[in-house]
């Protein structure tokens, strides 16, 4: 079903607000929530505001921890996100990033002890929209087999790059896994297959039959191998220049995606050496380059990263923001 | 077939030496030429020395270039490569980031108007062993088909991620194609397939025969969408970075794999924030988590990124460096 923006956010603060948080920080987190829902990132929008909440309750997320310096040296400060909401110890990070970036031409936060930050998309693009290049990437607990595994045992390390551009922000953010749960859980319950193989199967082929993928846990890093290749480095560089966790220490600590892991936030002057005109028409014919590339297949359309999750800003803006019923009344509930 | 180390860089070094670089440039240049194919990474060692040569033959590399200063700004410094040998400018501009570094904790080199840099890895490594953490990346001509587009439109932007550590330097060296040209062409006179899809032939199947991939020339992305629009966003971050040509505009200089690239060199103090020991702890406990995983298959190995090089480099150092008899007549013909 479809359900109004302004609804969709002033739902999702209100079940924040009942669960704890302040004024300030419900309302931050919420339209961050409902953005998501609104680019059509569903998995970190609206669908992960009751587990944010279980989290909240259980005092796994510690809704007074602010990050806290623990050393700054140059363009680079290591903070301690001292367990607080994901979120927002996320905004504050890319914020200090591009203050640093204004002094030394570029910023860098390394973030340690801090919690899910939902979509690591958001903070590429509140870099983008502010006039900032970002890369920014977490680790995670283990929740994919590293390659030549058996079982999870490293990351899935959500790796985001942000570009400003007047065409259209481009924005990256992937993960290291071919697809999320979420893609398969809703893949299945559609009774459809995925498009190309997302995992193996318990007795070790490659399948593209979801609920066999679920069964197993044994999905699929992107590229096989390289993928698999990227998320391990990701993780120790992560751990390395925040001085936190891995994310076999992570699962140590057995809170699921909650937490306590490291997060990198690179902010980047993109006017720094070119003029802004000068990037913008390299960016607009390097686009421009896309788009007049044949398609595969008639009617087709070969996009930058960013440029599908505008057109689904545009239509929910436009028509609702599309919910899960069962998940929309959940948050409703929370929210009474 | 099988040869010395030490004589696979003489011999590389008397070629470059008679194609017109000086002693230095020769030694540095054949070092790195020969370690790459020590290391396993055939296709930009030996094997690429005849490419380079013709291309200083025909011009298209100045040899007299070097880096010179555009601009710097706090951490961050801005160079022309003038067309310069590629080896000789990345080595300048990671151990320049490097030198930035020591001073502001992170040290970024952006370099436009360079040529290939081989083996992306190489400077990775270098960084690695001076111990440093590095990431660095290098925008190509278009050589792979976007994805959801039928042609080649966007490079395959090799881009890499080196961490110091006494169990072995971890090292990322990832093109965003799921396998080279080279490892088809291999792939293809060895009469295999390759062991999961490379790629679509002519009428759009994905496949596995190599050969179908070659004639079609649609290479497949790493991870389908993922790989694709990691390659598009690295390829403007470089170029909005330093300042140059994205690869659209490289392809319209029509110099082949040559280039008028642009590369980025970040370097990081690993040590900023956690001592020596935290963090060799912390990689330790990381790589050990990886070695402990049970594998996929009996009799395997779960392997860190750069693991399987240092075993390769140790085998080519005890037994000889694997060369293809053609090339190495070839270079040993271009040294007489």
């Amino acid at each position: 079903m479809k359900v109004k923006f302004e609804v969709v956010q002033e739902t999702i603060e209100r079940a924040l607000l009942k669960a704890g948080l302040t004024a300030e920080q419900a309302k931050v987190c919420a339209a961050t929530h409902a953005k998501s829902s609104r680019d059509g990132v569903y998995s970190h929008g609206l669908n992960r505001v009751p587990r944010f909440v279980d989290y909240v309750k259980k005092g796994w997320v510690n809704v007074d921890g602010k990050p806290e310096l623990v050393k700054a040296v140059g363009a680079v400060e290591n903070y301690d996100g001292q367990m607080g909401i994901g979120i927002l110890n996320a905004k504050f990070s890319m914020n200090r990033a591009i203050e640093l970036a204004k002094s030394h031409g570029i910023g860098v936060v390394t973030l340690k002890n801090t919690t899910h930050w939902m979509r690591g998309g958001s903070y590429a693009w509140d870099a983008a929209e502010a006039g900032y290049m970002a890369i920014c990437w977490t680790n995670t607990e283990s929740c994919m087999p590293a390659w030549g595994a058996k079982a999870p045992c490293v990351g899935n390390n959500p790796f985001c790059i942000g570009i400003p551009c007047d065409e259209g922000n481009i924005v990256l953010d992937m993960a290291m896994s071919q697809y999320s749960y979420g893609k398969l859980q809703v893949t299945r319950l559609a009774g459809k297959e995925l498009p190309y193989p997302g995992g193996f199967d318990k007795d070790g082929n490659l399948t593209s039959d979801p609920g066999a993928i679920e069964e197993s846990m044994r999905i699929l890093p992107t590229g096989y191998w390289k993928g698999s290749g990227l998320a391990v480095v990701l993780d120790m560089a992560a751990a390395l220049m925040a001085n936190g966790l891995s994310g076999n220490q992570i699962d140590q600590v057995d809170k699921g995606s909650c937490g306590q892991c490291c997060q990198i936030f690179i902010a980047f002057d993109p006017y720094l050496f070119g003029s802004k005109d000068e990037i913008e028409t390299m960016l607009k014919g390097r686009i421009d380059a896309l788009h007049a590339a044949e398609p595969e297949r008639e009617g087709g359309h070969v996009s930058y990263p960013g440029e599908r999750t505008i057109k689904t800003r545009k239509e929910s803006m436009e028509t609702g923001v599309e919910v899960d019923e069962t998940v929309w009344a959940e948050v409703c509930a929370l929210a009474e």
